[in-house]
């Protein structure tokens, strides 16, 4: 077990991921423009969290976080499909993601809307890539079942539409958290799980790595919505105050910023502690949920 | 063996799908809406060919066709979200589909998006309900596999692709084929792979299946396009003419009115070549080959 600083390992596989991200869409026999708009987004960049979480999961057991390759691929190809689709104006209407123009601002509406939708589909066919050795097709069948349901109308999706549906008024905590938990949360605890079941955790450990990943998620997006307060425009790339602008339900409104504080440091402390109980080398699992907590942008 | 007539074969079938369709859909824990709008478009009706396609190539085996129900829904999602995200504004912009108002113009466009996005989702985890004793992981995941490609980049969601590409310029006989073959061919060729590879089909038949599918395909869209001239607008359900209107290239176009029957003639027969090599008890799918051949709508 080689220990590993967080900037190293981060760096290592996101050039892994980047290349094997272009060279996925690269080998698809299809018509340039689909596989130009597809590259576009997949390119804008990104925290690349989630491939991170399933190559430092790999990690934690002492499995090799190259085999975890396919799987955060795939992940992050619905994680940018879900930009897509978002920033079309028929759902947020972006023109701008990252400071780039978004797809359909590049593409047209239909390009975008069609990226969205190859991107989703291959992110599946993706699965299948995991090399044989490191995973059995019992395996690759379930790692497919648990992203169709993040991914789908019982996890992202459905965050998405409550989240729509909550637009312009005033959220109780609980249908805050609905959104947050599915919107967001599911994906970032499937790259977790993702991980985890590559690597043969055991049912416990599973367990243990998703109430993590589930507190973890929460913690983002508490830490998401108190910088949209505090932060700094630089720093975020975007507007401070976007969400009091826009009347969208945060934590802050809800809770006060000291209580939305107060809620970060729980969730942070129970990711921990669910770490804890898995009895694997979770160094880097952990420094990431402090990233998460003291980020900046 | 038992012999079938394709009628009381496809009532049975068809019901017995719209049942599990509407099941599959209720049984998630997802906001009512979502949920609404998915079941709205999958119970808009059709003709059910994929699902057909599948169950009638299972009967070819002697298999089960119930083994086939979750991988007919399966498919029946992907085509059903292809044609939500195809009447959409960006996209073809319809207001009406078989005469009833699109998914758009009932759930609004962001609704509708995220329907598509749900169901072809859905779709892949649907696969997992095929009954273990009727298909190992393995199997399963070829399914799937299979599945992803037929719809995607490689597959529909190219041939969509084209299809905007090639709208209001005059297309070669090669760029009309490579839009059908792909826009719709891929998911009917699917359909019959499907339950042959659920039935343990040998690679020779299933290589015979697969040119029998991508000639009922073609067969099936010559069809189409002769109709637009030839039908009858109240068996339709559509105007007649619409693709001369609206300057689509049609194979009756490129070929005359003569030479579209003979091409239709020389693939409906290269599909009955394919099947009579596959040895099997293939006179449901016979059936549907000469139906494709003389269907007035």
């Amino acid at each position: 077990m080689v220990l590993h600083d967080l900037d190293t390992f981060s760096k290592k596989y996101k050039q892994l991921l980047d290349r094997e991200l272009k060279h996925l869409v690269e080998e698809l026999n299809a018509p340039s423009i689909i596989k130009e708009s597809m590259i576009y987004s997949l390119e804008a960049g990104g925290k690349r969290i989630r491939p991170l979480l399933l190559f430092a999961t790999l990690d934690a057991f002492g499995a090799a976080p190259e085999n975890g390759l396919a799987a955060a691929a795939a992940v992050e190809m619905i994680h940018t499909y879900s930009l897509i689709h978002d920033d079309l104006p028929s759902m947020d209407n972006d023109d701008l993601r990252r400071g780039k123009p978004t797809n359909h601002k590049v593409f047209g509406d239909a390009i975008a809307t069609l990226a969205g939708d190859a991107l989703l589909t291959y992110s599946f066919e993706v699965i299948n890539k995991i090399p044989n050795d490191a995973a059995a097709p019992s395996v690759k069948l379930n790692v497919i079942i648990e992203m169709a349901k993040a991914a789908g109308a019982e996890g992202m999706v459905g965050g998405q539409v409550a989240d729509m549906e909550g637009e312009e008024k005033t959220l109780t905590l609980e249908e805050l958290e609905y959104i947050h938990i599915h919107k967001t949360g599911k994906l970032l605890r499937f790259s977790v799980l993702a991980g985890a079941i590559l690597a043969g955790a055991s049912q416990s450990q599973i367990d243990n790595l998703s109430q993590f990943a589930h507190h973890l998620g929460l913690a983002f997006q508490i830490q998401d919505d108190i910088l949209d307060l505090t932060g700094n425009q630089q720093m975020l790339g975007k507007p401070v105050g976007s969400d009091t602008a826009n009347h969208k339900s945060t934590y802050p409104q809800l809770l006060s910023l000291d209580g939305a504080q107060a809620a970060l440091q729980k969730h942070i402390v129970q990711a921990k502690g669910y770490l804890a109980e898995t009895g694997l080398n979770t160094n880097l699992l952990l420094e990431i949920t402090d990233l998460v907590a003291t980020r900046n942008h």
